[in-house]
């Protein structure tokens, strides 16, 4: 609220704020001279909130910030139940007015990724140890779901490379994959369904805040240990290496590599798999230097796929020792309600590493989905995004799947092919069915060598070298970050690089809340602008005036550092001014304008400060609380304590209060 | 730096800044005559930092902000060596001038709090289920080592009724105390020994402020569960019940109590409990009503143990079923270093407990330090405090003491009886030596009864309704957290209850850095003052701009939202002016002022706003963005992408800029 006051109304003119026209000297600002006419304004009280707005506002801002119902507001109830429908199946919304033009992007993008997919997802599922059907499972019920509940119009869904490595080193803790067979699958399920459970839960609870929880820079840290990890381990079908160890650090792999050297490579694996790796990645800089052959680098893999089958076949390389595929099971995905753990030890263990995997898998499809709905300017409901995963994952889970989630190659492939809408999935889908229903005998002679080889230059894309060096540039400390994940994954496992990223992720935030930043302010000469010391190394300290803006709410967390804080400058002050003979220091101006809030720690800490001061004779200012925190120190009595008369809107109009009255006491 | 521009220099007079004087009506700011002559202050960029000089002073200002080695600059190495050995032992400091008028007031405060400290020792020792020696063993020994190695002059060390609470009821559930008597006697010295372990080590590792995330709030709620917790466990003696239940919830006990009403109670027992009760709560009375009076409460315990022990043992009560404490151990602490398990599972446990407990001790002594060292007005370093609590509490363990640490009734009678150095807690700790070789076989006769009602009267003041009614008043989330911790306590168990006080405190946290505030700004009519419009209502929009003001540095863990939200007020204000027929939104300023820092994910944030921005034909303006920010925008090129024309130093130069552009744009 603005108070005009009438008496001084008339004085005070370029003390309408932070105002005072001066092209003279900077001293003005120290000249005693009364200022002239204008309006002066206090300080505002917002209206004052009751006990349930105020509870209201403050959920609706943690958790519905975005208004997900804005639209339903005020219609009928039967359209209410439609909106909450299409809400729930986006494909009510964009079905209706879909077109055969829109068909044919869709399907280009869908076979493209199709013939992109039916590779990678041999390899990945055996990152994930588990037989090749699965992956290709994993690959036909979960689109479909997504195509009816996902809102991105770009996003290709399926096994993705980092979560399959995820998923088999901790199911590999819990259950052998060679010896316990059967367990190792049942528990796979039970992951995944718990991965869906969660994926669905955070959303539908409106938690998918928590994601954001890891930091980018910990995020490029691991992805790129984890593709550097996946590549290493492919070296054992690159190479031919029959006895691989089951670690997955870089250390035993090559210790592996090395100890076969002699006897365990095979040559003729070797050298189809460098053959296909060199035009793989020919494909992919083809693609890369001119958009227009997108095409080239999507087909390029199942291409090689044919061609090497081809040649393993024709010249039967399989007898020469050259590993093959063998078997695929041909069908269409069988049940799997029957095999997941619902009670028993399992249970716990399936469940902590779905919520694990899950999380990871959520973090990929949503930066996935923010990135494309930027660059097509539509939004995505985070909250939306993971009950439509998490229910794709729990019917996964009862269809023979494990956990899918969006793909980076994939979805880029797909962007740059031309879908418009999920549609693309389904039809990606529909070739994955005809795939398992009628030529998975044909990959018998496939060579795990070329899925290596695919795999490898699928992941490569993940190590994004070029955002390790912007973030180098921007942020050391966030490169520690990122390093740190980079080498507990490669060095050490990925559950420790995934601990590593969110140990340190949580250590930024910890710091962030208990240090806020500090500065001193200095008033650049002629202006009545205040700033950072610092930054502005013109600005000039006003004398017997020290200005601190505090960068932070205050509260429990960092209350007492702040107020130490403070009071540090203030010490830090007295002795520069009395080492160089300057009056003394008798105010203290708090400019709180980045104070967004305080909690009682924070009033204790202010109450705290202004009566250390008290007792050294220094008066302590507030300058433009804003309307949280004023209210609070309203409510605490604490202004009273300060005085009205020392909380001012602009640091100018206190220091000009400070002025006029060290004037005043010669 | 500052950049003063020849060409503009001449130009732009009221442009200084946020400058324009005005007696004229609002709309001044949208005139588009050129403004007239002066200096135009530029975004300074600060000086670039090298990577040492950004690492040691982010170190700093995380773990040294207080420069706790500043006195030991430029001396010589022998200076330097006793300045270091008088930071670990601030006796060397201030025993050098220690005078007989000191030990006047440290001799009449001590035997205050011994007197005090006695029965409230055998009482405390009892809520930790361990014989009454062990309570006065523990007001022996470390306010000793405290006394020679804290720097606080007022606190009390001994066992306090929270900590033995919470120690007693976590020993309980790993041995019973009952059947296990040595087994859970060993565990609680190892508990006692992990605690000093970790508060030494929190000390040394200067993490101390890990100790402040736990909420002012949700200290007081817990605290004022803990209390009731213990009055409640009191009845058991205050009622002379035999059969009393081992669980500390308000339903068991109060089931306890109803059950026994008819034969359970003893009216000899409730008899002495009350009238000394009603005593005691006299005697406080007093003492609060005139200060000068203070000696009254802290005599008044000591004085109802000696009249009681009279009473039973002139009337031989404990023949009628007083129950009375019977036995205490004659003599001075026994070692115990060989109870201290060193290896098996009792180690985890221990150390388990001891780290809870111990940071809970710690959340005590330094709250109480601090508090007694403002009203002193001395400085308290609160690591170098913890490491002196570790040691004592080391030793302690060594030593058949349980868990010590500062007791807030005492150190506030300690501080009241005029107490000058850590010498009072010395005469106190001699008293207690002279009472286990002496006095000891005196208490034979004591009472039960009178031990529940003196430690009835000692926990009532850590009910803190008066704190509960200011956190009411002032945060209702925080009125929420602290009953949610009291309720935790008092209706299930002091785990449930601190777990609640941590949890709440981890949310808070966690929504504060996730949902920082972002406000629109407007104009003030007559200056070229820009504030929130909620709290001033008469804040004006400026025609075409809208003006976001970011509340909160942008990091990973708020980018997302952040971007959203601005985009949200943008929407917000576009569907207004369409409503209002205004002219449609070309400009968005984004006030940084309280943006102290900015990540890579913030930064991808702010370029996919701009995207965002260009799409929709509005351009983007930042505002006086920080030393740290301006700096991460410019080494991601950020700031080329927007424009280095389109950065102001204030908001004001900012709608100016839009205002003369919109001119020129008819």
């Amino acid at each position: 609220m603005v108070h005009r006051e009438p008496a001084e109304a008339a004085a005070a003119a370029a003390a309408g704020g932070e105002t005072s026209i001066s092209t003279q000297p900077p001293s003005s600002s120290q000249q005693a001279a009364p200022p002239p006419a204008v309006l002066v304004y206090k300080v505002g009280y917002p209206p004052r909130r009751s006990l349930a707005t105020e509870f209201t506002s403050t959920l609706r801002e943690t958790f519905f910030h975005d208004s997900p119902l804005k639209q339903c507001k005020d219609q009928s109830v039967s359209t209410k139940l439609q909106m909450g429908l299409q809400l729930l199946f986006p494909v009510l919304g964009w079905g209706r007015t879909y077109s055969l033009s829109m068909f044919k992007g869709d399907l280009v993008a869908g076979l493209t990724i199709a013939s992109l997919c039916i590779p990678q997802d041999i390899g990945y599922s055996k990152l994930a140890y588990l037989d090749p059907e699965y992956g290709l499972y994993s690959s036909f019920v979960p689109p479909l779901i997504y195509a009816a509940m996902g809102s991105s119009k770009d996003i290709a869904i399926g096994p993705v490379a980092v979560v399959s490595l995820l998923l088999g080193s901790l199911l590999q803790k819990e259950a052998d994959h060679d010896k316990d067979r059967e367990e190792y699958l049942r528990l796979a399920f039970t992951a995944t369904f718990f991965a869906g459970i969660t994926q669905a839960a955070l959303g539908f609870l409106r938690l998918g805040f928590l994601i954001d929880f890891l930091s980018h820079a910990a995020i490029v840290g691991f992805m790129g240990g984890a593709a550097v990890t996946i590549a290493l381990q492919q070296l054992k079908y690159v190479l031919g290496i029959r006895s691989f160890t089951k670690e997955t650090d870089i250390v035993s792999v090559m210790e592996s590599v090395w100890g076969s050297v002699r006897h365990g490579w095979n040559w003729q694996t070797v050298a189809i798999a460098f053959t296909f790796l060199a035009f793989l990645l020919l494909a992919k800089y083809i693609g890369k230097r001119n958009k227009k052959y997108f095409w080239v680098p999507a087909i390029a893999p199942v291409t090689s796929v044919i061609l090497a089958t081809l040649f393993v076949y024709l010249f039967r390389a399989d007898k020469q020792g050259v590993q093959i595929v063998n078997k695929i099971k041909k069908g269409v995905n069988p049940s799997s309600v029957h095999k997941i753990y619902f009670t028993g030890p399992f249970v716990a263990k399936g469940f902590k590493i779905g919520a694990v995997c899950g999380m990871i898998g959520l973090t990929e499809a949503v930066a996935i989905g923010r990135t494309f709905a930027a660059m097509k300017d539509y939004q995505l409901d985070g909250n939306k995004e993971m009950v439509a995963l998490g229910t794709m994952n729990i019917v996964g889970s009862m269809t023979s799947c494990y956990i899918a989630t969006g793909s980076f190659s994939r979805s880029a492939v797909n962007f740059m092919a031309g879908c418009r809408t999920p549609v693309s999935n389904v039809v990606m889908s529909t070739v994955v069915l005809l795939t398992l229903l009628l030529i998975t005998p044909l990959f018998k002679y496939t060579p795990n060598a070329i899925l290596g080889s695919i795999i490898i230059s699928a992941v490569i894309g993940l190590v994004d070298y070029e955002a390790a060096i912007l973030i180098w540039k921007v942020d050391k400390m966030d490169f520690v970050a990122c390093m740190g994940a980079f080498f507990g994954v490669v060095f050490k496992s990925v559950e420790i690089g995934l601990l590593i990223a969110v140990s340190i992720s949580f250590a930024k935030i910890l710091v962030q809340v208990t240090r806020p930043r500090t500065v001193l302010l200095g008033n650049l000469p002629g202006t009545t602008i205040y700033r950072n010391t610092e930054q502005y190394p013109h600005a000039r300290h006003v004398p017997g005036v020290v200005i601190v803006r505090v960068d932070s709410a205050i509260y429990f967390s960092n209350s007492n550092y702040v107020r130490e804080r403070i009071l540090r400058w203030l010490t830090d002050e007295e002795d520069r001014v009395s080492a160089e003979g300057l009056p003394r220091i008798s105010f203290l101006v708090v400019e709180m304008s980045p104070v967004i809030d305080i909690d009682t720690s924070g009033i204790h800490a202010l109450e705290d400060l202004y009566k250390n001061l008290q007792k050294r004779g220094i008066q302590l200012l507030l300058s433009n609380p804003g309307s949280a925190v004023i209210e609070k120190l309203q409510s605490s009595k604490l202004t009273e304590h300060i005085g009205n008369g020392h909380i001012f809107l602009t640091v100018a109009d206190a220091v000009r209060f400070c002025t006029s009255k060290s004037m005043q006491e010669p």
